[in-house]
């Protein structure tokens, strides 16, 4: 069974068009699940891609550009109205504080759950968040305002249990697997000692997922990121108009790919594709040509590993 | 060729859906362009219905719930976006623009154009716009925080010449018309005076549509809706839901029929239905117990008077 599953809710640049929803993604990691940026619109993409609202108990803002946030008093709201009573973890720069909180207060729209707010202000990759299964760093990106894309790793697996070594010692009981699985050895009733190797399998390979969103190219971020299983970066445009990205700070997708082949990901995701651009197959085009695996991003799109 | 144009933008109350929008309206009344309430969501409807954005100088909020308001940051920044010069006016309750600026702080971003901000205190019926062609007054409502509906009026109109009259004296020129559709008599070369009622026609009679969500049932605001073309009435519940109507300070259908039929408006429209009935068919049925012209307020309807 996959362990990371990411979810496109919308990867367009700017203002929301009809078909074009502004940034917002849906992470399944080891089982945890988290909401990346919250442009207008992602209640109802979540709705819309099945996304359950009582799943979220963490969502990361990459930076407060209305495209990557104006949706997120809608989302909190919402959760209040769904009688939410766990708390909420919110990851982001400072002032997503303030903001939220004063619109509730004018909308009088008290929720009874807690809002944890985390917010950010380190310009040095660091530790944001932990717990059994997964953790996640900032990637200090460089846009016009404070920026950060988040890493989101696996945690070390433990063993897998080897069923057909284990049926060989009918005397290692059900209760005995959580040990074996921790890396436990086992004592036989005859004293001889059985190696945690010889009953177990390698542990799947922790997965990694690295989200860049918005920045300018910035290859300081590779040994961040350096081979994470599946990268999401930004190519707001092609290298026709570098002079725009430039100015802007954004990336092209021959950017994003430089980035991709020198972190040696396994797989890049294109998105934050301006309006400018009818044809978007242009970006894979123009990614390929320096780089294998890249798929483009799209709303309601699902990419497993 | 019609006056007056309502198209429906969103009309479902609480958290947006995939297929249900919260409120948000286009109205055009005398060549003039409104747009009254903007829950989440609403630029997107704009463009999906074909409401062009450089239209609209004016921008009315009923009431500071999420979903009459959380689409108005996006919206200006939008204009922003598109390169707006010229102002816009947002008329709503006391607290709209301390939360529009700290986004567009926190967003960095400062728009070129200026917006100038009414905000309304009042908790009687005023005028709060008027120009050469409409006025906009408030319409107090009873709901749980602080809230206006809108009747928008045409001022009286010109009367219209008469072509077969005005035939009939040959020595009237084109540029007298203006003095006469303006009410004027002409004194022809003879001294003759002919009167203005032979030159002329009746004018249009001036329309009006009063648009009033969220209301707990106010058979005070009758005087102010009176002959009203178009009604705009919330419904959130039906009879079977009075409880629940009184409590969070809504009105039934048949509550928004009895305010129609008192008022003798023209034509009613329901909207703000709660996603709790399936069959939105029944706030039809059930207003059409005690007054006529109903219809049912739907995401891209367009009512025209």
């Amino acid at each position: 069974m996959s362990s990371l599953k990411l979810t496109i809710l919308g990867c367009h640049s700017a203002t929301p068009r009809v078909n074009a929803h502004p940034t917002s993604q849906y992470l399944e990691i080891n089982n945890k699940h988290f909401i990346i940026d919250c442009g207008e619109g992602t209640q109802r993409q979540m709705r819309k891609y099945k996304v359950g609202f009582s799943k979220i108990d963490q969502i990361f803002i990459s930076h407060l550009h209305g495209d990557h946030f104006f949706g997120l008093i809608g989302l909190i709201s919402t959760f209040g109205i769904l009688n939410r009573e766990k708390p909420l973890h919110i990851f982001g720069p400072k002032g997503l504080k303030e903001v939220t909180l004063l619109q509730l207060r004018v909308s009088k729209s008290y929720v009874k759950f807690d809002i944890i707010y985390h917010e950010l202000t380190s310009k040095n990759s660091e530790l944001i968040y932990e717990d059994e299964k997964v953790t996640v760093h900032t990637i200090p990106l460089n846009h016009r305002v404070y920026t950060n894309g988040f890493l989101f790793s696996e945690k070390q697996k433990n063993r897998k249990l080897n069923p057909e070594m284990i049926q060989q010692y009918p005397e290692i009981e059900t209760c005995d697997y959580h040990n074996i699985k921790a890396g436990k050895d086992v004592q036989l009733q005859n004293g001889e000692i059985v190696k945690n190797e010889r009953l177990t399998l390698e542990a799947a390979k922790p997965k990694a997922y690295a989200f860049c969103s918005d920045t300018a190219f910035k290859p300081d971020i590779i040994p961040i990121i350096k081979g994470a299983d599946l990268l999401y970066h930004e190519a707001t445009f092609l290298e026709d108009r570098i002079d725009l990205a430039k100015k802007t700070k954004h990336s092209t997708a021959m950017e994003a790919a430089k980035i991709a082949k020198e972190a040696g990901v396994g797989k890049l995701v294109l998105g934050h594709f301006s309006s400018r651009y009818k044809n978007e197959e242009l970006f894979k085009t123009e990614a390929e040509t320096i780089f294998n695996n890249v798929t483009l991003a799209e709303a309601g799109k699902e990419i497993s590993l």
